[in-house]
């Protein structure tokens, strides 16, 4: 089940340590153009080790494409990427080998399959998302055509909130914030979070603007629904809100109710979304992010027999898996709009017409 | 885009005032004890019109069972059931006919297909729940024989939280909270809320127990995925928490982490689910229901020729959609629970060895 | 897994003797009128009873809607189709109940589920088919729209080959043959089967013209292999061919290729499907039925607990049942090519700024 | 749609002329050795240019693991596996650039994707089951835990039809023929065809041994369907047989039954399916494959302007496409049965005990 997608899938694999991770995208409809540069600039984005906010690895994370595109553009036929890992021997995990990291996927991994590739987290690391921002990217460049924008960016960290949303503020924040006034406040949180062997949480906003009215398939394949699935699904998310999400649970309906004009909607409480399709205006949603499990404190935990052990970390590791999360959030729901947009086009018999008569 | 599920998997049918609701579960293991009496008494936890905390809407919910069921067993073949609005001619639609209500679907619909079925809200309504709660109760004869339990009830009701999860008060309850200390004033809460022609929003909680570890597929099939995909697609839901949710984004590893012991998790932060995949602990889980957008204030609306018109709502209407609405998260869940326990038979050869040899 | 199709999706469900048949068309684009006369046609076509060729089962075959149109149309949500069973109680299948009648799916149900429905061979019943031209016939709405046609016939019975393709005989023939010189033949092989108490096998030919060059995907979703799957899946068919077919194999390239000119293919070997994509021209296929397994013979069998019985047959069967699968195929193929129509609406982005920009 | 299987899933990439082709294969049980040099030895059995019988192009065919294998053990996770191309350089396409080569894939994919990669036949190549071949090794590796042997063969060439099926004289047969007293007339015959610039067509022959019964899935997804689906969307097959095949349509149901007894079937007309699912029996299939469309003669067709040209291949090219194409559908077949045994798990509730109590 390393698909996501229905028209618009990809496919990944790879682990942390192993020799190297990526994907296989399918559905991406011929004739577009693919900028290899900024697939590579996306990449950028989310590689470790930028940053003092950031785990030290070391990964150029250099992207290469090994299908699908002819002469710059797509094909129709499955675009291939693959990421070598660079750092994969850096690291004695002989430690770990037989135990199970307290907050992390090995315990349960080890429950599924009855055996796991240990280092760094194998499968289950957040190097995973890799992939993800290469499909991503190439779902933009499609997007980009139809002229919708995905942006993403910070809006809590350690419970700091951002009192504005300025997604071209958050490019070039080296935590990605949204509010330079509270960057300073948020990154003193991390530091201390750093400096006292622990991590700490956060929260991501993300926005599209300029969807369509109609995206999201009735009734189990809903645009909320998916966003919900892919962002869940991250790694060390616990949330998702949807537009004035856990709020609107405590408000009324003559408040939560966005009317109706001529003009547009008059408020957006719904984040865009009713009855599981896109209403055509901003699509707004949060992600919480847990702190990162791999702290530096002494953890009890148990081994592979079962017996109880003390567990003591040590590594690289970001103190706020949410920062890099942003971009990982932000190409999944790209990809989602694509694939909406590709469903869509099934939606009623004017649109066969018009493609086939 | 009407399934969920992908072993154990259910398709829907059916509109508001249309002749006929229900479903078609696939995939439902052979020689499983077809007890009806129970899958009519789970239809019953949800039919309206039992209390006037409920929409005043009166019918009978009888399931039929058209095919599957052989001497009182599942045969493996698709189990299909149907159930006959009754109540379906009662009202007159035609003055909702053009006009788009605020907080519902009509506009989205109508964006998307181009016509709509007007007559309350057509396929977009939350009657259509009532097949999942039958699909549900067929999940739920299966985990019985496995010894997992879902419980669910109401933790919240515009604002006001109960301070325990009493899962066997909620059973009993018109509003089905979790802490008879607080019924009173949750109710209170909902008439004010009937009394000024207004509606309010309220929280669900899902409890799960006796989840063996292991269940959830990674990547893109994950345990909390799929209930955030699941939960996130009901009508009206707009945020869903696994384990301590949001809260998470606000803590430090050092306090979020569950530690491990012999006998066990120290602590539950978690909610039951590392990495996508059932831990073996309990899996807890918060649904946020908005309010109903049916409300009998004046509110500004378009039709479909987007003139402004003023809307006012006359009809028949739950007042809080989360009451009834968690029986149908409990319905989704124990759905999710079996088609993951049948993905999970083929997680390793060891299994196949057992079933083959 | 009792659905077909990708985006122009159905599911069936019933069995042989059970309350109804029936199934839900998911994935019809909204905006189609629903002509259900035509619906009802289609099925009278299939339904048995109607001449001494078929088995003298009774049944009215009366098709209900139950879901999915409103005012006439479409409304893009699930078209529920109901079923009811008539006749299912007039035989005592009591002397079946314990063993397997040889040549049928008795042996395989029973050991794949571990219990069966031995009524009229419960699931593994041809009545299931009904449910298939009920949505072939809506798939047939949409082709009539797009001027593609989908015509069928028996071109081969016990041997006896046809000399044309006459497809508007075929549709007054009782035995559906395609050249009404060799009918008298035909017919007198089947009575001859029926005399000796024996069944005979026959081929069907379905003929496709209209259809846009495009259509199927590759890799493996092509448009020859989702023939080949959905002709060969229906009961008793044990040959699947496509263009010149077998005679293929025994061709060279240079009589075997279809060159190309201006005007457009010099020949047809290819069946209209190159690469496993329609090529414009029509698309020709044959689709090889045994004889049906019901005779009226002694033969040699087992029953449930493996001991050696002797088993004869009575009851009602189709003679041929190649006669009305020619239905059949000609609803799969129907539903098939609305599939691929959809799915391709999606192949290049030029489609997409058609429909979107 | 480049993914094949439900629950045993592998995903393509790759073009003739492109970098690298390969596969990601997904649902592979955890705890499988991984055999590399098992791998590596189908791998070569498909390889090109080991004899004049087959295309010249020289390459390699190594293949290279990058993921899903830890300790020489499959761990769950999807196992990647890519192979670059060596010899892609060595042509120019210039002359071939704008037209469609005669019985070959180019006019629609031209059609269907508005541009195409030109190399070789780009994605349509049948180097793609280079692909399939390393999908189908890990296939193999879990059908030999489970004693199931898949074999194939050459069982016809040009007409020419062997009198026996030894599968172990396959394995030697430059040609891959059935009976060595009919091998040299098989390659005289391919000579020929070679000789006067033309291609022959041929048929291959798979058998399963030891299969279980009670696998496939009804309706949609039957064992027979699949195996149809899988076998006609391979390049240049135009028919498909199982069991008797077309000589069933020509026979009596008193002949074609297969009668059973305490011992077993009495024959196997059926071919080891029953309604879609395996008998027990051995299952075997006919694939019927065109001449290679590649010829040296000239041919008419057109360019992409539809203007009328002639048209003289040169290149290097197999002449009879069913050699090679033996290992390919003996992969195909065994990636069906490891999925067949995968969604069979699911059967019936006494595998669930088994499995989970």
């Amino acid at each position: 089940m390393n698909s996501f997608g229905q028209r618009f899938k990809f496919t990944t694999f790879g682990e942390s340590h192993g020799i190297a991770l990526g994907c296989i995208v399918d559905g991406v409809p011929a004739g577009i153009k693919i900028d290899e540069e900024f697939i590579q600039s996306e990449m950028d984005r989310r590689k470790p080790g930028k940053t003092k906010f950031e785990t030290q690895r070391k990964e150029s994370d250099k992207i290469q494409i090994l299908s699908g595109v002819f002469e710059g553009l797509s094909t129709g036929t499955p675009i291939s990427m693959v990421l070598y890992n660079e750092n994969q021997k850096s690291k004695d995990y002989s430690n770990v080998k037989d135990l199970f990291r307290p907050g992390h996927a090995d315990f349960t991994y080890f429950h599924k399959y009855g055996l796991r590739d240990y280092r760094g987290g194998g499968r289950s690391s957040a190097r995973e998302t890799s992939a993800r921002v290469a499909a991503g990217a190439i779902a933009k460049l499609i997007l980009k055509e139809l002229d919708i924008k995905v942006q993403s960016g910070i809006c809590e960290v350690g419970g700091i909130k951002t009192n504005e949303f300025d997604f071209e503020y958050s490019k070039k924040s080296e935590i990605f914030t949204l509010d330079k006034n509270v960057e300073d406040k948020q990154k003193a949180a991390i530091k201390e979070a750093l400096n006292s062997h622990d991590s700490i949480g956060g929260v991501v906003v993300v926005k599209v603007t300029g969807v369509p009215a109609g995206l999201g398939e009735p009734m189990y394949h809903k645009l909320d629904g998916q966003i919900a699935d892919a962002m869940m699904g991250l790694n060390a998310v616990k949330a998702v809100e949807i537009g004035d999400g856990i709020d609107s649970s405590r408000s009324k309906g003559s408040l939560n109710n966005d009317q109706i004009t001529s003009k547009g909607f008059k408020t957006n409480h719904s984040g865009g979304i009713l009855g599981g399709i896109s209403n055509g205006d901003d699509i707004i949603i949060k992600v919480h992010f847990k702190p990162t499990p791999s702290i530096f404190c002494e953890q009890q935990t148990v081994d592979i027999n079962n017996e109880d052990k003390v567990y003591n970390l040590k590594g690289r590791h970001d103190p706020c898996v949410a920062l890099r999360g942003s971009v990982v959030c932000e190409s999944m729901m790209s990809v989602i709009l694509v694939d909406m947009l590709l469903l869509n086009m099934n939606s009623k018999m004017d649109y066969l017409i018009k493609v086939y008569k």
